[in-house]
């Protein structure tokens, strides 16, 4: 019978953090001059940087310059300890974390689980779709992506041609943007070169958008702009269309029309991800937690909520912040000041979100971006703007390693007109099967 | 009813290569002047620098820096093809070879599959262990190697903790020889840092060698000193053992001598991967093809064979040539003239192996090296020979992108003594369960 080790009760006050994304990283990382013990909990042994995971999904980056293990981040914090496990419920009377290792007392619980996929309810979709939330989505797409031009080499046929050489986005947001620009850079500088066979004028790319408008978080400058430069690199944008269904091949729209497509990427939005265990009256819609001006979640005095689980429902924001990485990073900032206040009985600070802005990219010199310096907004589209997403992005991805991959495989892309990382290595997305060979066929 | 395309019949001569190893990639390289086609098939869509798999097991690199896509690297050479495919058998009589997607013709076939992990017939071995022969395998390994931790952190039983803590490699070939000095590596700079919580004075690594010596192919010297360089390194080396039997838990030795790890790391040999519909009369022992020195294999007259699974038997070579990347980039960029000299009618060349030595790393600054430099031989061990291995490495990657992150990668490991890429994404070996919590500990 195997005795399992506790985390040595060191007689001081324990912070569990349930999640370690930009939230629960920047958490962990204000707590280190703490006089408490602070654990980690996640299912991966990794923080990933999600703002770049289409640009692995789409050959453009190695998943690993992207994520960063926990370990290393906090390997000179000494208060700091992190468990690879799943969180299954928590017991708030007798605060205790139920994981998939064993029971984790806590003192403190902050819950920093983030958002996951929302397929409102359509099973099917669910099923038969590529999401784009994890590292595992990204490397399953790009498998997929690469996987259809090997099949569509061995098929005549138009409309089983066209199923693996088309893409269907849904989701004009930012990662529906950025990922159909990217498929478009990919049409047009990369894809010809490595399937001389086909015919790349066939493959076409939809982006799916429900409202009016893309980038709905973004300016009407912004979006008018990102539009612009998607018809420009041969996107078929839909506007005011919603799917209704897909059967792995049959993209049916609300409209009626019907799109055939055997890679339907979904990115159309996302919805909390709460843990069993805690009242169900503090959940609001979208599956996240009500919390207050100090990220406490509604109805509990040692349980907190930060980054896009949180919902801070306030005047300003009757929605809550935005599901993005700058809200939940000075989210985990704060708390993680306001929680040592509280072991030491100083007040808490209430937070007030510093908007520093948004951006896309769309492809090559081409990005929208709405930012926030010193109070003033100022708003560029196009190759400043893209000198800008990029600076920025390259600074925020975490070590020194990464940043020179990152920034060594952007150069390399931006001179060569080439993506590096066109390799599929391990699983992809099998919809309907491509009809075997029925009598053996010569190829 | 799919229609398969062909792949275009331009009236030329087609080539067939079958694997796409150090050998089949010379071989279509050299064949880039032929009036003809070159058909590649293979089982992945890139290829592999094998001699550095064993850095990605260890965390060393990532995968995604020592594959290449081949259609990048021939997305010049006009007469080349790609097909992504298995090949299932070849029928010599109509020329056909049969693969999962279809029937492909050819006037000249060349078998360049290669060699697979030799586990000489025992089952039980090859389901518990870990070979290190391809990316899903290295990619394996290192995954089960952070999880092993990851799950001790949870045991204070000291043979359970054993058995995920220490680790057995058969085989004192190069690759046994290199996986054991990173291991060490790992115990002395990396891991101690990661796992706060764990006394890595516990951590144990044996290497089994069934021979009274380590690198066999390699000079008295070379093996001196790697064994002297491991000992030091802290590596148990076992001389004159083989492992009677494994079943996950415990490595039984033929001596009687047991051991306990959860992780056996098999690097104890090759064997040749034929295909189905050749002669076997043309089999020789090690599953490898008899071949003429034209590379012809016996019995045929437009068969032929290249890299570890040619056994060019000659009376220097009463064995073939070593089953190395030197000898089979050497035949394929020979056997390319000689089909071209065929086609053409003029005389072949016959094969002659220019011998340039052997390699193998130990760990930071060691390594041994015999070489052959304008036919004399060169013996160094120790740091200068660690700079001609990383030198010689470098060089051989495909890819300038590669190149540069591989480079960064070693230059950031040798100054910060980190190996970067500590990430569990994908599959890992899971053997005997640690026994599930059966009551609800707290940890």
């Amino acid at each position: 019978m195997i005795q399992h080790t506790r985390i040595a009760e060191t007689g001081k006050r324990r912070i569990v953090i349930v999640g370690g994304g930009f939230a629960g990283i920047e958490l962990a990382k204000s707590l280190a001059p703490a006089d408490g013990q602070v654990v980690l909990i996640d299912k991966q042994n990794y923080h990933t940087f999600q703002p770049l995971l289409y640009q692995v999904s789409t050959a453009g980056l190695e998943a690993d310059s992207i994520v960063y293990p926990f370990r290393k981040i906090f390997e000179d914090q000494e208060n700091f300890y992190f468990r690879l496990a799943e969180v299954q419920s928590v017991d708030t009377t007798n605060q205790v974390v139920e994981t998939s290792i064993g029971l984790l007392r806590y003192d403190y619980l902050v819950i920093a689980t983030g958002a996951t996929t929302n397929f409102y309810g359509n099973e099917q979709i669910q099923r038969s779709s590529i999401p784009i939330k994890n590292i595992g989505d990204a490397l399953a797409l790009r498998n997929t992506i690469l996987s259809n031009f090997e099949k569509a080499l061995q098929i005549d046929e138009e409309e089983q041609l066209n199923s693996l050489m088309d893409y269907v986005i849904v989701g004009g947001g930012p990662t529906g943007v950025e990922v159909a620009g990217a498929l478009s850079e990919l049409r047009k500088h990369v894809f010809p070169k490595d399937y001389r066979e086909l015919d790349f004028v066939k493959m076409d790319i939809h982006l799916i958008q429900s409202g009016p408008r893309l980038l709905n978080g973004m300016s009407e400058e912004a979006a008018t702009k990102a539009l612009e430069y998607l018809e420009r690199f041969g996107v078929k944008v839909w506007l005011n269309q919603r799917v209704k269904s897909y059967d792995g091949y049959t993209v049916l729209l609300d409209s009626g029309e019907k799109i055939i497509s055997r890679t339907l990427i979904w990115a159309a939005g996302v919805t909390g991800s709460p843990i069993a265990g805690i009242r169900s009256e503090s959940l609001l819609k979208g599956n996240r937690l009500q919390v207050d001006v100090y990220n406490r979640v509604a109805g509990y005095e040692n349980i907190f909520a930060i980054g896009d689980i949180a919902a801070m429902v306030t005047e300003e924001n009757p929605q809550g912040h935005p599901m993005m990485a700058q809200p939940a990073m000075q989210q985990g900032k704060l708390l993680g000041q306001n929680l040592m206040n509280l072991m030491t009985g100083e007040p808490l600070k209430a937070f007030s979100y510093n908007d520093k802005g948004s951006m896309a990219t769309i492809g090559r010199n081409r990005a929208v971006a709405d930012l926030k310096v010193f109070n003033k907004e100022y708003r560029t589209q196009g190759f400043r703007a893209w000198l800008i997403w990029m600076f920025i992005h390259l600074i925020s991805v975490i070590g020194f390693r990464n940043r020179i991959v990152v920034l060594l495989n952007w150069m390399w892309s931006y001179f060569s007109y080439d993506k590096g990382i066109r390799l599929i290595i391990g699983k992809k997305k099998e919809n309907v099967p491509v009809e075997e060979v029925t009598e053996k066929t010569m190829v």
